[in-house]
């Protein structure tokens, strides 16, 4: 079975089994998600968060306190996601491929839309995708552009990086645009050091991919973001996916187009 | 002054000043919202209600616990709506034109999208807004869909109505497409007994109008939706705006249009 064509449940059920890879390429068709786990004491905070700041934060579902699966997630949130890093205090303190043992009746879990959604139709637009070609993760930056913080909960956009021939940057507009679920539109086209990045080739997450003669760097708003937020205001406990190994969840990725 | 060429400050100034009147016309090409105002505690549930309904229940702004402003709202939340309505543990008590002596530090305030946005779309687009030629307030009906509860809150989806000939609804769907912010495209078209409503002349709010033969009944998610789901989970105090006497913000209404 090639991990394009598994279904959202076979794709679970193998990270269930003790699979722990990246997921780019798995289940292609299915949206995959990030994911972020907290007290209901932070809950609000977050939430709002995410309403003040919907392009590098969009929140597709919320459980109750306490469960373990979400309205577009029918797996086990403790245990089907390749591998989780587990934050206290803000502080990265473990990575591991399940956190059963940590989860609590007063547990909230987000899943957050992911710009793999859009790359799909980008590269069928014509679009390159240049650390997909390159088998790299993608190049994210942190910017000089603060969100609007929301109580306990502050930081900078993290964006990022897609670079492209000048001729394709307003088709990869039009098309990201009908995803406003998952990053929508870019931030900002060119001019780097405008967001307060002075070197492309260093990004601040990720890792960094070539950027060709006359290619623009294309910058998306980026679920780091929000996890960054989350941090800085230092909750007793937090869970999340760890980077690329996301939520492989039973929403459709034509699910968050637009007309 | 006209009522449509008045600045939203010099509007929110005469409903400051005493004026109590129905907003709809009012500052042109400003977009208009539903005020709900509730403790702290009960915030959580509401603007997770918004996520999981956010065609019914689109929230444009929410303020930090206490604060009289908003973003999209320079005036004072206390005082430049033309009227407010008091609810005590889910009944409504009072209506008035200001609710200063009852503000407290905790109060956080939701500030939810309008359709009156897109009304002003429909008609340059050619498509008739008939409780408008008609003078009368939208008819909005309780259906039998149930939203998404979230904690404490629960309750049915209420649409309203605008009926059109046939050969105009397609128009209608496309131009309110580009309107997610303020209820967006139709849920529903024709066929009102499919969402349990028996009599379109017996709306359960607002007031009946009049549908010519060969003309389609459409119906959208209405902003009555989350306030009826708030006022069933009785919270000690919730404040809100009037029917039809909405805070005039300082966003654009074309702040909401999607490409």
């Amino acid at each position: 079975m090639q991990p394009a064509t598994m279904t959202p449940e076979q794709a679970r059920a193998a990270f269930r089994a003790g699979l722990r890879t990246p997921t780019a390429g798995y289940s292609s068709g299915w949206t995959q998600a990030n994911l972020l786990t907290l007290p209901r004491a932070d809950a609000y905070d977050f939430l709002l968060f995410a309403q003040r700041n919907p392009r590098s934060c969009p929140v597709l579902d919320v459980t109750e306190p306490g469960e373990t699966a979400a309205s577009i997630f029918a797996g086990d949130l403790r245990t089907d996601l390749p591998a989780y890093r587990i934050y206290r205090h803000g502080e990265l303190v473990e990575e591991r491929g399940e956190v059963t043992d940590l989860w609590r009746d007063d547990l909230v879990s987000f899943l957050i839309g992911c710009s793999f959604t859009f790359e799909a139709a980008l590269l069928e637009a014509g679009v390159p995708v240049r650390h997909v070609e390159q088998g790299r993760n993608v190049p994210m930056y942190r910017t000089n552009r603060e969100c609007r913080p929301a109580g306990a909960l502050a930081g900078p956009l993290v964006v990022s990086m897609r670079p492209m021939p000048a001729d394709q940057v307003a088709t990869a507009v039009r098309v990201t645009s009908r995803y406003p679920a998952v990053h929508g539109a870019p931030v900002h086209i060119g001019s780097p050091a405008e967001l307060g990045i002075r070197d492309l080739d260093a990004p601040d997450f990720g890792e960094p991919v070539s950027i060709r003669p006359g290619e623009v760097p294309v910058f998306w708003a980026c679920g780091v973001t929000p996890q960054a937020a989350v941090m800085r205001s230092r909750p007793a406990l937090a869970i999340g996916h760890a980077p690329g190994h996301m939520a492989v969840t039973d929403a459709r990725d034509s699910d968050h187009l637009v007309p």
